[in-house]
């Protein structure tokens, strides 16, 4: 290797300042300067201390990259900025505006469409099972029906999983543990592109209509994040279209703006809950706010949930507007409640937090399991299959032998099954299991007093909990909202049974939807411990603004017996899935650290001017997306330069390619424009795809960084703490800080990754 | 003057860059350095070129500083950090949930009592006042009743307005602009003390029984966040007590924290409206929010309107719940609505933001006048007489002259006024005078329809709304939300009758309550302007969630068409009152500027070791808060050096007065902790206040910064543009933001008074 690509010196006159506040350096003598030191994934360099205790960080965490939601404000932005007249400022708000209601209208038409299908299909799905048990029950052979009944649920789940396992599979799940990541900065590949959006919505029907344990909620959430990039950007990248139009919206931060305001649109859609829809994206994304935007993501969620509003009501043939979501509880009549009340529901709360973390435990060990054990693509969808055989197998057990009779006409239940009933009379336990669990929910929270045996709700928890388990992190496109409030509906109602059986006198007062609700309440906040957001959903769906108080209560009483023992399961999720989400507070064992004892060393640096063939070098031996520019130093190398600006690597790669040199500078600097870097938004080629031009390449040919560079990248001084300077990281959504020394000379780079010991 | 305070030299080597894209240099020679030059207030040096027409920085404003929400990490901080065990940090935070506790528990009693005082006194007030008219009617005198009914108002008037104007003139309004400008990080003085709060609790107490028009709920807000200030401090200085506890919550950063947190218990209170408590917390200050912050403000909220939900169903001898807030609108009946009425919901809305924004500008333009105009104590307190008799002037005249008899028994009128009416009939025109003006509001939502001539509310609008508008800004404490409300809804009902009169058809849909409960959002939003949080309050206070689009529609419109023709009226306090508040975005003026176009230069700094003649100086000599430390120069001397950290008066003035000197370093260094400083705060010794011992002032006794100063104060460096340092100050609640050159040295400081033109 020749002196010329010598890219990395490192001074180390102050590693004796390592050592102070008992910190031994991190740095392994492995990592000291070589000839040719371009560790092949350098920003991960984390190779520890054993008393750290920090994991080496994995090769995983590299996949995900930080959303640049700092402006880069080169010259070319400048340029571009000072372009802009006061008027085309005026039509750019006013154009977030209409892409604000175009994204509410959307999300709620793709949440009504998918609500309409998974009704309608599900209406005639059971509708036939009921025959074919009214028909053979006379014969006492109930297999026939069983037999149809697995099979109903094995053919959707099977398309609704091949296309998961074989399309895409990041549009498993919920969704909603991603769209928490991207809001939180991270960049979680093919998550808001269009192909998943499609293979979502199609999931998402299907494995409701396979009759999965899981609710249509989440993937709704995840699908109003897709339609907002996807409207904000005008140009997609599965139809290799690009409409020309919106280009000022082509980057991280105000793709970002208007994915928060798709979230919010999506929960307004799911819930009916257009305060709930702010509030989830402010719970989950609470950095990085301002007033505009709150307005702007309110105003898409009420456009949302006004427009699924509207649709759902001419559907259902309602005057005026009635249907308020698609999770409709159903409105409640005022629920009374007494002081001696709260006590029971305190303690609700804590059973709803200690099973919700239960819960958590025994799916994320489950997952684990599943990621080393059913690696295969046709191993996920025989397992999804075998999990719809099973849920049918359990639902028909539990409707043949549990002998719960109650008389026809008091309950609005939609597919009265008979079975060994009298005349008159319909089969409860049965019930339970002939509609969507949706449906399930609502009966649970409105039947009347006494309309199941004990023994029905016990069996049906018991089934029901392990099932809904064993659901979440199939491969297929499913939410944990509808089954968590189903098994928390029928615990709270089995509750309310008993206290009535203690204390007959309480009848008078425990009215069992009431208990339902908050035992609802209680799965649901012990699983997904959100309060706020979850308070306010709640609230919306079941329209009783009397009862917030003890919802509220049960949620916090659940969320902190559930934080004793782990945490919430989309926190769970991503942990596991290693992405470098920030938490909202430091870890403890970074509190007394700087950032000399975190940052990544030594640092790749750029000068003003560089030849094609070490830009290259660059790009292609190392993975790092953004190389501080610094001035020579004193012995004219790129050591120990005075940081000047940053360039991504993306920037990079579009300058090389689109060959930007100063010595054809004649012919593209009065043209260049930002344009250039926004066409390749968000998609940068690979360095690897670049075809540079041998002559340029061993030329003198070089580029010329000032025009492109961020001319202020964010930086500290090296003594600075790191709960300062994660604080940085959250209020300003870095990406890249570097670190420098009382000269302002480049020393270290820091990243999200340094603030997690599981990377 | 000797060489040795010679205090700044400016290197203005790069006086050319300042002329870069296109600005001119703000700074004008009068400002270049002398040989002694410490400007008065050189933190307001803004001597700006006319061609930015930026107005010249007044005096007032520098009576206004900004909160330290940026923690100093120095030495003695990192070695209490040190000190603190796990279990510490546990019992901290587990403190803070309780101290969250009590502020619900604290605000719900204050607004509890306030509350009952009003209703009761106004209820014998008003009781009288009928007895009065009623006796004096048969004889035809009814200038008795007047006369005691000025009487009534003048008393209680004359009693709130004198003590606002004599004992604390901070308490006069609603407070609500006072905590918004708290909350955005601007000291305001005296606005959180103890004697601020009684005089205000007494204030709206008399201001509300004299018949002013004005409401107690902005008073209560401000109430709550004075709640939290005192009791998360366990300090008064009012009452000259410390209990000794809670000393680690005695920075401003803690401090206002909990302000947040007392701002929504008194909204939860004053509106019975937790989620809308939060809500208003966000609306207002959504920079520096977190998750665990969220959940303690929310905790609060619930627990005030929990406590005061007790109390008032206790007073008001209800079982279980029931009431709900003290801004309790009454239940509304499930309101349906058409399509088609939207548009005309959203011409009320236009309707509200026009008349909202007229408001604005005449009370605006009126209080401009009282500054200049009533400017003695006893003038404020006799404005304040004037119009509490003009109020019953009004009242009587409208009583006595429109004759609008209406049958008995049907509305729930606690005072039916007979005056002129048929036996078994009373003057529907008197009972909007007749009660407090909340009463009014609910009955303008309820009655039923027809119990208004048309007469009679126009009439009560032309009167109420240049009342309204005139009685706002008073020395006495009042809100704007009760009788903006009573506007909205008094218009509201006669649009309603319009429309009843135009379209007899329309009967079957128009409500008159649902036409006044628009027509108040309308007029609400068009006043102040804040529509997520007004949603939600309106929602919690009237309990109707399917009227939530409705509602929300009409907020936009409001605030959309007002903010046409001006701000909100709480923005146009703030801005005319001069107070450095933050706005969302920084001014289109400042868009293409950079840090070394708004800094403020020369800087004082010190270097790590000075010798207290010199800090005795530049704190004297000087009105800055802040001054950069700075490691010498190549010359020796401060000019030029580089910064290594910044250091506050407040805590030179502590190390002068406690004598922590270098020279008599082993009295003090081993016992030193951060107690010292914490023990002053928040308010600290003026300059003029220090004995300094002679000897010690003329001798070689000098002060060593290394301790004491922030190690990592935040910089940028001099080219960074304007909107990226806005961004910067907004996100991390910064003070002082030091510039500097490319080698890091000190070149300006910036605090948030250089964004602001009107400063």
């Amino acid at each position: 290797m020749s002196p010329g690509v010598r890219l990395i010196d490192v001074d180390s006159s102050d590693e004796e300042n390592l050592l102070e506040e008992g910190v031994r350096n991190r740095r392994s003598p492995r990592n000291e300067p070589t000839d040719f030191n371009i560790p092949a994934t350098n920003d991960d360099d984390d190779d520890v201390d054993p008393a750290f205790n920090l994991n080496r960080r994995s090769k995983e965490a590299s996949q995900y990259e930080s959303l640049d939601y700092d402006v880069c404000e080169n010259v070319l932005w400048r340029r571009d900025q000072t372009k802009i007249k006061p008027k085309f400022t005026v039509r750019k708000d006013f154009s977030r505006w209409v892409i604000s209601l175009q994204i509410g209208v959307c999300t709620a038409l793709v949440a009504c469409c998918i609500n309409i299908v998974i009704e309608e299909v599900s209406r005639l799905k059971y509708g036939f099972l009921k025959r074919q048990v009214d028909a053979n029950v006379l014969h006492g052979d109930l297999s026939i029906p069983y037999l149809y009944w697995s099979l109903l649920n094995l053919v959707p789940v099977v398309i609704g999983a091949t296309l998961v396992a074989y399309v895409e599979p990041v549009a498993a799940g919920s969704g909603i543990p991603q769209v928490k990541c991207y809001l939180n900065g991270v960049k979680v590949p093919r998550i808001v592109r269009i192909k998943t959006l499609a293979v979502k919505a199609v999931g998402v029907a299907t494995s409701v209509i396979g009759g999965l344990a899981g609710g249509k909620e989440g993937p709704m959430i995840h699908s109003g994040a897709v339609i907002a990039a996807g409207i904000s950007q005008g140009k997609s990248t599965t139809f290799r279209r690009d409409l020309k139009i919106l280009q000022h919206f082509r980057d991280d931060h105000e793709k970002r703006d208007f994915v928060v305001g798709g979230a919010a649109a999506g929960v307004a859609a799911a819930f009916g809950a257009p305060i709930g829809g702010i509030l989830f994206s402010l719970e989950e994304a609470a950095s990085f706010w301002n007033q505009s935007l709150i307005w702007r993501t309110f105003f898409a969620s009420i456009i949302s949930s006004f427009t699924l509003n509207i649709i759902l009501s001419a559907y259902h043939g309602l005057s005026s507007f009635r249907y308020r979501g698609l999770f409709n509880l159903g409105e409640f009549a005022p629920l009374p409640f007494e002081y001696y009340e709260l006590p029971i529901f305190m303690l609700m709360g804590v059973i709803g937090g200690c099973t919700g973390a239960l819960w958590n435990a025994l799916n994320s060990r489950l997952n684990m399991f599943r990621a080393h054990a059913i690696r295969q693509r046709w191993a996920k969808v025989l397992e999804a299959a075998f999990v719809a055989v099973l849920g049918a197998t359990f639902a028909c057990l539990m409707a043949y032998t549990i002998n719960d009779c109650r008389p026809l006409g008091n309950d609005p239940t939609e597919q009265p099954v008979q079975l060994f009933c009298q005349d008159n009379e319909y089969n409860a336990a049965a019930a339970l299991w002939f509609q969507t669990p949706e449906a399930t929910v609502k009966a649970l929270f409105h039947d009347p007093p006494g309309s199941h045996k004990i023994l029905t709700l016990a069996t049906f928890v018991l089934i029901y909990y392990p099932l809904s388990c064993v659901t979440y992190g199939l491969s297929v496109s499913l939410g944990i909202f509808i089954p968590t409030l189903l098994i928390g509906a029928a615990w709270g109602r089995l509750i309310a049974s008993f206290t009535v059986l203690a204390f007959p006198t309480s009848i008078a007062f425990v009215s069992p939807g009431k208990y339902a609700l908050i035992g609802a309440a209680a799965q649901l906040g012990g699983v997904v411990r959100m309060t706020l957001s979850l308070s306010v959903i709640l609230l919306e769906t079941t329209g009783n603004i009397g009862f917030i108080l003890p919802i509220i209560l049960t949620l916090m009483t659940a969320k902190w017996s559930g934080d004793y023992f782990n945490e919430g399961i989309y926190d769970t999720q991503i942990r596991t899935s290693r992405v470098p989400m920030l938490p909202w507070h430091v870890e403890p064992e970074y509190q007394n650290l700087s950032a000399r004892h975190i940052m990544a060393r030594p640092v790749v640096c750029v000068r003003t001017e560089e030849k094609v063939q070490y830009l290259l070098d660059i790009l292609k031996n190392t993975t790092h997306n953004g190389f501080p520019v610094v001035e020579d130093g004193d012995d004219g190398s790129r050591v120990n330069g005075r940081l000047i600006g940053l360039i991504l690597r993306s920037q990079l790669v579009v300058i090389l390619k689109r060959s930007f040199y100063v010595e054809s500078s004649r012919f593209w600097e009065s043209t260049v424009s930002i344009e250039a870097f926004r066409d390749e938004y968000p998609r940068y080629p690979a360095v690897e795809d670049l075809h540079v031009n041998e002559y340029k390449r061993s030329g003198s040919f070089s580029v010329n960084m000032n025009m492109f560079m961020n001319p202020s990248p964010y930086s500290v001084e090296e003594g600075t703490s790191v709960p300062r300077i994660f604080q940085l990281f959250r209020a300003l959504g870095l990406r890249h800080l570097v670190v420098v020394s009382s000269e302002n000379r480049v020393r270290g780079i820091i990243t999200r990754k340094d603030f997690l010991k599981h990377h």
